[in-house]
């Protein structure tokens, strides 16, 4: 739609869309609103839709995903986390940490994590309440228990809340609890999930799968918009090669080429993305440079008491440091970070 | 248990793991139950059960994974499908060969499915009614219609219905008509799933994820025999590599790996694992040379007219050239597969 | 050419190409010559052939690989190890076994392998004589001193020798003494190598790379095609992947891919593509079921004292049922192997 | 040694090791000299050394690696390329940067790239002589004559050049006319390479292998150090995956750990890295912020014309922009790069 589109015109062409048997997606931006439209069996004739008021231009998209291409929606989406004109938002200037412990272990762990990242300048919140672990006999989180220490947190911290649901049946409890629904990059393709997410009126961050192409990964967020949730946040956390040094590949290389494709926002992983703590820093660095749009870092109290993922947490006064040098980074490419002084 | 042990033995020392609140896993083999113990927090002292009648031997399992390892069961398991004196077994002596068509299209295109593979010595037959495809444009399988067709596809030729369920809720309605349930690549670490195929009481075919490790692929297979479900079959599909000339790189060194870490048999899926119908014959003999307990082949009635995965799809006449030389291979390793006449 | 085109029409041809500048490649078939052409810097009307005598068809080469290709020669290459009417020959009905230790260590210790690997059957020894190691600190091989080993193993057991050669200049000293000049997977973008062993007399076995693809495959040994050797052996010894449970992952998916596109043949190293003693054996049987011409196996007279590989050799017992089990499943795809009485 | 220790000193050390029969590695470093010892077939005693003057401690390496092992040596080494003491220095706190054409294709060509390059701020120039190509058909460089043209490039210019070597023999031609010998990716085991370049008095530029683990990274870098040469830098240039968005999948991760485990210098090759002009410059950026020593580009005058390499090269403007922001994001590490004005 043309930047000087009414709400009118946006009601029009989508009621148009849904006339004709198919299903209209308007994904509002900065500028101006995209309408994606699915469900189409077959190409429609741009012709339909390109003398209706307020319509820019009528596009064929070509790529196999459509909705999460660039070719629908040409300005970067925007996700805002929570509600009011102060809640974060995931893909602007400002650059967006997530920080927090792999596990919600007991309250005392969370709010002593969640003290030091919001005074480090974090505003989201990581914190697992129901874990999936490769041992059935692992520690698989605390669940409801753990979302209810999480909404303290938000709470008393003023910090947005990111935790993983696991299956379709299991958000909805999630779902009342969180600000973002985390789906892991196991359940990349877990397509009910998907679209149980793609229902729900809460922002999903997307994790890469351990072997996923990028087709593959802009497909699974596909899933979710083509449900009516365009709030996906992207996030590479690395990959799964022969190299041995680290846990897993971290794949920068992904983020620009998802900038390229895709409207959506992309944040970094370096906890699981490397798998070793000595590694976190370093990579966050080179994930700010490359341009993602933020991060999403594991910080424990105690790393070494943790219940998992100890060996890739970082200790808060590491955290701090990540927070200082990003910042710093971000600025050579004109994005903000603001640390509390 | 020693071979003598009597079922009151085997009840003894259940009740006796019960007690200590732990949970008792007893799997019974040709010669001899084994029974595993899980939920116990730290080390059980052998002597505790080494005393019992009928205990053989009181073993601490040193991996990670425990019921399906052969250090808790030395012997074979063998998966029975259905029920009867004639129904097929799964790791025994005799080759198993699950065939069909990728999804399930129509009454017709099931019926011409199962006809051709029946007559050429299948005794089990496959075919999607729920599909997980990458994108949520593409064919998602005929859903409760599939599965209603696959019933009377039992009925009408005797083939045991090995179809998949994408997630647990969904696992309720596939149950009521598979005799085995599938969970696919992309499930094998969707762990809410393992947990619920773990309590139902269909055999289940796991299959290996694309870039999983063998350790995680024992562990996914874990998850099911720790809530109950002992008949597991595992399967080969063809993993996630640089090599561009197959669609996934068949990992065939999986086989003796798993025989000798593993009681539970594996079977090889050389249509997934090469993604080529030309590669399907090579592949599907070298898969019984090398020693898996059967196969599980793509066979549509028309390939080239398939809604998914045509390009792998054997045409029936292929398959019976498949059957007899798997046939004549199983001869040289003391496998038998019976050919219709 | 056609199966009647003379001696006298090849010379023809071959000198009309030689006139025009660019450089002909005659490669007899067992009906037919090829005729490849290289050297053109672009391409050459057909027409300028096809009307010559004993011409049966000119035909442009799609793929970036020529002389390798099958569109260029469709007959099967035999290539024939040594001089003799009993020369073993590798493409042919008949299965070759390479067999022998990874290191020539010493005399003795060549010569009881030799023994054993001739009593199984096995016309082709194999022994490292200059080794390439990941380490500059691990022992490098007897270089001279092995090759006059390999050479009196040659002379005792009528065995062929296939041996290593590293470098362009070390070459000059291989080829007085091998039947044929091994290029290792790590050379097989050593171009300067395949370049050298392109202008030798001696035939060459060519081990794919660790992380080359199959047109990377095919393209090294379109090097050594080029220079005017066509005596080339393919070689799949396993692929780099994530996979931790082998020490390569074996792709016999390969062979069929290789015998579609090419007319060279292909042999399989289950020793280094699995780098587990005890999974050499049935990788082996899958090998010769899924189409390879043969197999090149490490054979240590005593595995647990062998100065390099020890861990994935065979002892020679061992080796002998790996015969009886590679011609019983030859047997079945219509090859054979000849077991000594 | 310690930093108080005097020449006289080193040489009493290196002649007692010499004395015991084996070789002693003296490598120079900012505070203090390390002594490395190669050819002992076992452990030596520690206090043999320790009580002779200017000796700070002995120490037994764990690693398989030994010269390159921040073990033996702490400190970082700088490795000075050319004479004078204006000469550049890789691994200190200033950047390095090496740009150029993939391939030298005339003089023409060298000269408007070095004379981009050198303006916006490199100090080093690269561009092939002699190309290792995949196909025989390819463009292979243009041999001498490109090496006569780097010469005058860097009489002209004041670069100092880097240029690749592909075989012990060519090694001979290629030395005098380099300052920096490189060896690429394909050859990264071509251990008679190695060793022929250890020998040599040039630097060495060694690329890291497609599918190469760290640890056999730095025991190829152990060849050369071995053999007498300890001016190695390091170069990360991605690794082959399944991943298809980019040509290799750039390893930053490796960067940190080299850092930890060696005292080489380590920079990164964004262009070969990516294969995709828009992603060199995000990540050359990333490779800064992760910490790397310098970086490698190839640029060209007219990228679109370019005999090789076109679609990755950046033009000059690119690299103009590449300088300078590689010179903000340096500053927020400590590290210096300078631009020309």
């Amino acid at each position: 739609m043309k930047p000087s589109a009414s709400a009118e015109d946006v009601r029009a062409v989508c009621e148009k869309i849904e006339t004709m048997g198919f299903r209209a997606h308007p994904m509002p931006g900065a500028q101006r609103v995209a309408i994606g439209i699915t469900g189409n069996p077959g190409p429609i004739e741009p012709a339909e839709f390109e003398g209706m008021p307020g319509v820019a231009e009528a596009i064929r998209v070509s790529k196999p995903y459509k909705l999460v291409s660039r070719e629908v929606k040409q300005e970067d989406s925007l996700v805002r986390i929570g509600a009011g004109v102060e809640a974060p938002i995931v893909g602007g200037r400002e650059l967006a940490v997530i920080a927090g412990p792999c596990a919600i272990e007991s309250r005392d762990q969370a709010f002593r994590a969640a003290e030091r990242v919001a005074r480090a300048g974090a505003r989201l919140f990581r914190g697992g309440a129901f874990k999936p672990r490769t041992s059935p006999y692992s520690f698989q989180g605390l669940g409801q228990e753990a979302l209810e220490v999480l909404d303290e947190v938000r709470e008393r911290f003023g910090l947005g809340i990111v935790t993983e649901t696991i299956d379709p049946a299991n958000c909805d409890l999630v779902e009342q609890y969180a600000d973002v629904l985390q789906v892991g990059a196991r359940n990349m393709q877990n397509f009910s999930l998907l679209k149980r997410v793609g229902r729900s009126r809460k922002p999903v961050l997307l994790k890469r799968g351990l072997s996923a192409t990028l087709e593959e990964f802009l497909m699974a967020a596909e899933y979710i918009l083509s449900e009516g949730n365009y709030n996906v946040i992207l996030c590479e956390r690395g990959v799964r090669t022969f190299a041995d040094h680290t846990r897993n590949t971290l794949d920068l290389s992904v983020i620009p080429a998802v900038k390229r494709l895709s409207h959506l926002p992309i944040i970094v992983d370096p906890s699981h993305g490397t798998g070793k703590r000595n590694q976190v820093l370093p990579l966050a660095r080179a994930a700010i440079a490359v341009g993602a749009d933020g991060l999403i870092v594991e910080v424990h109290p105690e790393p070494d008491r943790a219940l998992s993922d100890g060996f890739q947490s970082l200790d808060p006064g590491q955290f701090e440091l990540l927070m200082r040098e990003a910042a710093a980074i971000g600025t050579v490419l004109g994005r903000s970070l603001t640390l509390n002084p």
